[in-house]
């Protein structure tokens, strides 16, 4: 039988989970609901219906994971525990300061429910944080580094556009590689956000606008750029369509600590990630948790979840015996 | 109430849980049980009873979890299904090959006393199958790679010093840079066993010997070295106990992967460690993993378990709040 799924929501991330789940062959895609007309919204997946958001419910029994892909800001602290009094569900939310507060909401919906909710899927929060506790259960005398990039923030991005006479912009967060090498050198030194990451904009203006003015303006903006070393280079549409349309990201969870009686010894756990397309690698996250989440619930699990709470082999579409003989 | 723990087998491997115990607040080491006299053995931690091993199932009351440390050939696949009668049990089984009979073999005898087995804890198996695990899952259209090194293999130093005319050696196995970098580059070559790794052996030949017919005896050994680029170099015994009395480690796990409705997308998932001290680290990943033994039995679980049946948040000590709101 196969693992029937419904999208929520279909921008990058829903487009993303569509894709994942054509490359699991024990899933499929049984509908996409969205907020929009539904006869406006085109998928990929001949066949799979699109209903508007308000028919989700109604569709529950056609559906055993629903896949929610709003945003962290105002859609998924309604949206998680609302689908998950209906729905085994996953989100991907990423306010990490807010996680405590969504997990509480989330598992009152899901215990009452007896569905299994998992919030936070993606690669952060989600592998690098799986990798932080990993390597800090394992090695407790130590310290870990959380680095991201090079890649894409949507977040200033959109500060970026925000700023008078520019028309569009992007914004790469990059990691400072002497920042790393320190970090890999085991030294366990102090860092500054200044010297973690910088931040390389690339900006098309408006016609006529004030350039110095408006990089000054970017570079200073408290919050986003100020903490940085910043570099702001102005393009032409043109090139901003060629040359930055991707959505790369990717980054680094590295892990010194100390070993031995009088801890003599030092060992460093390095995770890292080089992603093509921030929004396909997060979906394929969620989708491998979509199958824990619906193996969890049929062995008689409920609640919120997190990936901490999932053990790794409800991941694999193979069985417990194929991953013993040839992954262990 | 802290765990108590009880080594069994006081080599390398059991010196690092004693030191790793050490680092866990949460633990206590209740005992040590050896094969040796055990007034002959001297332990690091003050206080703790060192007995002889025909005793360990005697104190069983005193013990929540029992480490083996003994070796995969010999000890371990008697030792894990005959002290998982009575104990929860972590072992360090790394045969591959014969992981699926150990784990029958454990599993019928910890399902019969109720206790938690884990078996083949460590990096490999063990942390390196948690990350071809989760990468595989993640991108299902992909291929993985595993690189051990820079580290000293036991088994091959162990050849080297059964060849006539050695008195001793130590063998480092080394991933090759460029196979490294063609796997990162995301081409997923087909590597054959000698383009993946170099082996590269440090001798120190009895007086008088024949040093030719060592080196070709050497590299031309089957299994060990025969399919692979070896390097031999003869030193002093001087040098072999100054420059490589260590045991480091470490090695790399890369999956690269494709997403998106057309494979369009390339992602790349790298694992690493770098070990000053290839028994200890794996001892603290062991000692976690004992943590996790300890709770899931509580919780009522028994039976045999690898690494990828534990959630990870039965590996830390911090509550799931605590991991929730600063891990996540």
């Amino acid at each position: 039988m196969t693992i029937r799924i419904g999208i929520l929501g279909y921008g990058n991330l829903g487009r993303g989970i569509e894709c994942a789940v054509k490359q699991n062959p024990d899933m499929e895609l049984a509908a996409v609901f969205t907020r929009r007309a539904p006869e406006s919204v085109k998928i990929l997946t001949p066949g799979v219906p699109v209903y508007h958001v308000d028919d989700a419910i109604s569709k529950k029994e056609e559906i055993d994971v629903l896949i929610l892909c709003g945003g962290s800001a105002t859609d998924l602290p309604v949206q998680t525990p609302e689908y998950a009094k209906y729905f085994n569900v996953v989100d991907s939310f990423d306010t990490h300061a807010r996680i405590p507060e969504h997990f509480a909401n989330v598992d009152a919906s899901a215990k009452e429910s007896g569905k299994v909710a998992m919030i936070s899927v993606g690669w952060d929060p989600g592998m690098f944080s799986l990798n932080r506790l990993y390597a800090s259960a394992i090695l407790p005398e130590g310290k870990d580094y959380t680095f991201w990039g090079k890649g894409v923030s949507q977040g200033h991005s959109d500060a970026i556009r925000r700023v008078e006479g520019v028309k569009d912009g992007k914004q790469y967060t990059i990691p400072v590689e002497s920042a790393l090498d320190a970090v890999r050198s085991g030294s366990n030194p102090e860092l500054t956000t200044r010297q973690k990451h910088i931040r390389e904009c690339f900006v098309v203006a408006e016609e006529g606008a004030d350039l110095a003015k408006i990089e000054q303006e970017i570079k200073t903006m408290p919050n986003y750029f100020a903490d940085y070393d910043t570099t702001v280079n102005f393009i032409s549409e043109e090139e901003l369509k060629r040359d930055h349309s991707g959505i790369p990201h990717g980054g680094f969870v590295i892990r010194s600590g100390k070993t031995g009686w009088n801890s003599e010894h030092q060992h460093i756990v390095e995770y890292s990630l080089k992603l093509d397309s921030n929004p396909e690698f997060t979906a394929s996250v969620i989708t491998a948790y979509a199958r824990a989440a619906y193996r969890m619930q049929k062995e008689g699990q409920c609640g919120c979840k997190t990936v901490f709470d999932v053990a790794p082999a409800y991941l694999s579409s193979n069985s417990a015996e194929d991953l013993r003989a040839h992954l262990l």
